[in-house]
């Protein structure tokens, strides 16, 4: 069984699936992703699929948790403890171009969007929020524990950098907008400096 | 024909295949939207309404166009030319719950869903989003010009303040985070307070 930092155990094949559906997520986008395409990249019938997946849905709930997973993974090997400088590596990784990343955005902007019609798809989306939130907060109260933020609401605060975080995304997915995440960094980066910064 | 902001003339039937289309969306959202749906809200066959639209997407377009219209008719009622005064109106209208408001912008965000699959629907999202940037970068530059805010930049101060209210809408829909328009209309007056109006 694979580690999960949400507790999800993956076997090493629903690794492999999960893979696959991220590869086919960014070839199809969500509305056009099927069980055949997401085979096709795992190299394997949509048998072998649906033996750890019934459905559709439960596919793309698992895969939430699994890039919900990832994220987790990828601040974990973050080892400074100071604050601002957390804080900054989170924005960082919120708001950072990579290849193949907006196609990826575009997916999951598609599947936002689907959120309001299908319940276990929005409660994992709020759950992946919760836990980014999470991890804001906490970074955030460290910082005002620690006398380097000014005395703000880290609640408030961290609903502020993830709506700075959800915008920057749509924009750069439904727009075309290529600087979306480069010019929301800009923008998280004033909101720290003129708010939680702040004499 | 109908005065409209954006030089689109509307016949008074038009108009009401626009107010039909907006019902209709709220009802249905973007997924299930049929030119039937529209019809039966506005009362007459499909054949009245493709006399006017030949396709969904000429009618999709025209919708968005009409939306814009409705935001600039709403916006330029107000006669203040105080900057703050206006850009906090401005913002207000951008990030104030109404009756029904959450259904609309439900069927906003699977437009923009969509966006990146349709080149005509993704230009007309980004006309409409030029033109609010374009409001509220000539309120911007009117108070840095008038020395009521710092010597930003309107450009990307404007982009900012859109990044938030995208922000702030795309997790009113996807989340069902009711507070969400709120909550972003405090992160925008926080950033008006600590950047534009900052000493």
């Amino acid at each position: 069984m694979a580690d999960s930092p949400t507790g999800a155990d993956r076997s090493a094949a629903q690794e492999e699936i999960m893979e696959a559906t991220y590869r086919a997520l960014c070839d199809h986008g969500y509305a056009d992703l099927t069980m055949q395409a997401i085979a096709a990249e795992y190299g394997k019938t949509t048998a072998a699929i649906h033996y750890h997946y019934e459905t559709k849905e439960d596919l793309v709930v698992a895969f939430l948790e699994f890039i919900l997973d990832r994220f987790i993974d990828h601040v974990h090997g973050v080892d400074t403890t100071d604050p601002e400088e957390r804080l900054e590596l989170l924005l960082d990784r919120l708001l950072t171009d990579r290849e193949g990343y907006r196609e990826f955005v575009v997916a999951m902007l598609e599947l936002r969007a689907q959120a309001p019609y299908n319940d276990r798809i929005r409660e994992q989306i709020q759950r992946n929020d919760e836990y980014v939130h999470y991890l804001l907060r906490t970074v955030i109260a460290d910082g005002v524990a620690a006398g380097v933020f000014a005395d703000v609401d880290p609640e408030a605060a961290a609903r502020s950098l993830m709506t700075i975080v959800d915008g920057a995304r749509t924009r750069f997915a439904s727009l075309d907008e290529r600087d979306a995440l480069a010019d929301a960094r800009r923008t998280a980066a004033e909101y720290v400096e003129s708010v939680l910064e702040a004499e």
